[in-house]
Order: structure tokens, then C-alpha cells, then sequence
């Protein structure tokens, strides 16, 4: 129980910026011991459904998944940038294996129901096969995640990646100390969300709570941190959030924001 | 080295009609005991180049892959098509694993030399790791492999799925007696190719020579048969031509062309 495990997301920002993506993958690769790495999906789906001409449906910053726009991102998030990520890091010496949660039925999801919105093709985690990560894990393969799901029936469902990395880290718990990190384009979790310098080092439920009311920790950050800290309450031993540049010194608690109970 | 592995190709014809396919993978699912399947690509390819504006060039029935109909595999191939099976076969109980060359390593190749076509972004089979293969296999796990394979130096390449079932086969006949099946929309190898019911029940090297010579056996089947011949020559026990309906009884011998040297 005393090995340790990182879990470690990559924004979708970050996948869209070649020059950035390579950094960090260079920087993933270094990373010692055990590691899994979930990514996000960029936009490359929504320019490629463009050119489809499929309609990206958003309704309160999220997509609403229909048959043509899962198909997209089963396309995108499952070929071109998971694959395409495998084969860089395969090139840095890393041995990647690109999955989806239905791959050795890693992760799976029941599509969410439909209360006042229909999203369409979206999973809902409801279980995670630790046992079979293990067994990757043991034959020293490093998963690399794609943001897909898969239901009971046989259908692919489009899946949240920062929730993707939490019920892994946790799942996980069981067999490592686990270190999940999230990395984006911002240097932390910001006490100013205009000043990019302004990174809160250390966070706990109390000071999130006051910096939630004041205003200062907003939208996207909310669901990621919420995330975050019912990972921590779940059993994962670290939780951090930095800059895809910083993952070496985050890794050891040198950068971005630490998060604790 | 009694254990006995299924290495199933499927033809990217079965894949494009979805009725077909579902029969295959339920007979696939039913099969007993270890096995992989390798999948052509289709002409969902072809389809969805043409609604992304990218032409497909062909020279002497092959695709020429410049950098973006390479994406577009990528996507389709690895994507759309491997992650669809892969989330079919899981819903028939099967462990199924949807993996390209680059993943964990399998098949790695060199990006074809130029002569007097460019191929581009196209694979020559270099290596099967056999042993990350196994460690899959071991883990209960049934790789479900795209035609893509990948280079040393990071780039996924597009590749032939008959070549990469063979390569396969006579890579794993160090662990295992293989039975290498190649399904396709017809009953097996035909003597005369307007008449679907001619099918040769056995054929040997000297009588291909001869069917060759006759023109019964033409175009698409000679490097497949020529690929089927190398395979048996280099130690995979039983090879197979039949029909996508008939894997079940081409499996025991009742179905199919059964090659022998």
C-alpha cells in the first residue's frame, strides 16, 4: 500500500496548443513510477463538426451530445488526440496504451436522464474496474484516457474528463497512494481571476467556501474543485492543480495549488 | 504451447454494413478461448474525407495518406470504428481492449521508402511485441486492433489490416498454436469469381500457383493469400478464408477455404 500512483489530467486547452502539449508530455514522460494520464478534449471536436457540418449545441457552457456529435467526438477525442498523444509518448520512451472507458471496461457510465435538459450522449460514471487498471498498470503500461464512457447496452457516451480523473484517483486508492494532478494553461487555483500570478499554494474546504462567496473562485473552477476535494474525501492521498509546464514541481509540491482536507 | 489463439481479421465490407457486423461480433463474442481481432477500415474513410474537403487519391487501388486523409484514419479507423466494437463486444460480455499499433508498442513499423509512388503516412510492419501482447492476453483482455500502426519516431502510419493480422499470427505462434481466420463477404476462396457458391475447401501452395496462373485467383486475394502462405510458413498452425456468418464453423473446420502447406 505504501506505492504511490499519479493520476494526472490534461486540459483540453493545452491538447489544442502543439507546442504546449509536447512540453508536457515531455514533462509526463519524466515523471517517475506508476502513472495514468486522463486528458481533456479541446476544441479540435467542435472545428471538425464544423467542417462536418454538424451544429455544436452548447446549453450552459456544456455540449449537448446528439448521435452526430458523438460520433465526432468518439472520433476526435478517441482517435486523433488520444492516439496521436500514444504515439508521442511511445516516442519519448513512455509506454502508453490509449484508452476509453470502454476499453477492458475501465469506465463505466449510465447516460444521464433527462430532467430539464437532454444532453444527449453523456455518462455518468458508476463504476471504475480498479482490478483492471491494476493488471495494465502490472504490465508496465501507462493508460492514457480519452473522455468517452461506454453504458451496459453497448453505446459510447461523451464523459466529463476532471470527473473521469477523480473516479480514477479514487477507484485507485484502494491499491496506491494516490497523487492526482490537474494541469490547464493557469498557474493554480487564483485568489483574482484576473491576476494569472495570483495562486492560492495551499487550499482547504473552509477557504474554498469564503473564496466561492466572495466571487473569486467561479464557473469552471467550481465543478473541477469540487471534484477535487471529494477525491480527497474519498481516500486520494494528494490533490494538486497547476500549469501543464509546472507538473515536474508540482509532483513533488513545488507549484500550483495543494489541496487538503 | 498447447494453448490455442484465435487472430481474426475482419474486411472493412462486413464493417461498413452495420447488420453484418453485429452478426459477426455476436459469432466473435461466442468464440471460446484467447483471441484478437484485427479490422479493416472501411469506406467510412473515404466518406468522411470527402464531407471534410480532403481528397482521396488512389494509385493502383491503395490510398496515398498525405497528413491530413492521415488524420482522418486516425479518426475513422482508431476512432469512430475500433471504439464502436469495442463498446459492441463489451456489451456481449466480452472483454474486448480497442488498441492501434502505437499502443503499448504492439506493431510497430517504418514509414514506406519512396520508389515510384509516395504512399505517405503508410506503415511496413517492423515488429510485434509479442510479450506486451501476451501480458494483455493474460489479463483476460481481447485486443480489438485498428489498421494503424506506428513509427520510432512518434507518427501513427496507416496500414494494411490483412498484413497486420498475419504479422500478428506469426508473432504469437511462440506462446500459442494460432488459427488465423480472415472473415470477408465471401464463403472462402473462390475458383471461378463470378460464381459465389465456388468456394476451394483446401488449398495448398502448388495449387494457388496454378489457380494463379489461370486468373481464378485474382487481385485483392493474391497478398492476402500471399500474406496467408508466409504465415503458415512462419509457424501459425491453421489459416482460414470464410465468410464474416460462417466464423463459428470456419473456427472448427466446416466453413471457409482452410490453407495447408
Amino acid at each position: 500500500m505504501s506505492k504511490s500512483l499519479y493520476v494526472v489530467k490534461i486540459g483540453g486547452n493545452v491538447i489544442d496548443n502543439p507546442e504546449a502539449c509536447a512540453r508536457f508530455l515531455s514533462s509526463f514522460a519524466k515523471l517517475s513510477g506508476v502513472k495514468i494520464l486522463v486528458h481533456g478534449g479541446g476544441k479540435v471536436a467542435t472545428q471538425i463538426a464544423a467542417r462536418l457540418q454538424i451544429e455544436t449545441q452548447m446549453v450552459d457552457g456544456r455540449r449537448i451530445t446528439d448521435k452526430p456529435m458523438l460520433d465526432v467526438v468518439t472520433m476526435v477525442y478517441g482517435g486523433l488526440v488520444n492516439k496521436n498523444l500514444v504515439a508521442s509518448l511511445q516516442a519519448e520512451g513512455s509506454n502508453a496504451i490509449g484508452l476509453t472507458g470502454a476499453d477492458g471496461g475501465i469506465i463505466r457510465s449510465v447516460k444521464r436522464p433527462v430532467k430539464t435538459i437532454d444532453y444527449g450522449f453523456v455518462g455518468d460514471i458508476e463504476a471504475v474496474n480498479d482490478v483492471q487498471v491494476n493488471a495494465l498498470l502490472n504490465s508496465n503500461l501507462i493508460p492514457v484516457i480519452a473522455p468517452l464512457t461506454y453504458s451496459s447496452d453497448g453505446s459510447l457516451l461523451n464523459t466529463n474528463a476532471d470527473t473521469m480523473a477523480s473516479a480514477m484517483a479514487v477507484a485507485m486508492a484502494k491499491h496506491y497512494e494516490v497523487n492526482l494532478i490537474y494541469c490547464f494553461e493557469k498557474k493554480g487555483v487564483l485568489s483574482d481571476p484576473d491576476n494569472d500570478d495570483a495562486v492560492i499554494p495551499a487550499l482547504k474546504p473552509d477557504q474554498y467556501i469564503r473564496y466561492k462567496e466572495s466571487g473569486a473562485i467561479n464557473k469552471g473552477m467550481i465543478p473541477k474543485l469540487d471534484n477535487a476535494f471529494a477525491a480527497l474525501q474519498a481516500g486520494v492521498k494528494k490533490v494538486t492543480i497547476c500549469h501543464a509546464d509546472e507538473l515536474e514541481k508540482a509532483a513533488i509540491g513545488d507549484a500550483g495549488t495543494q489541496l487538503s482536507l
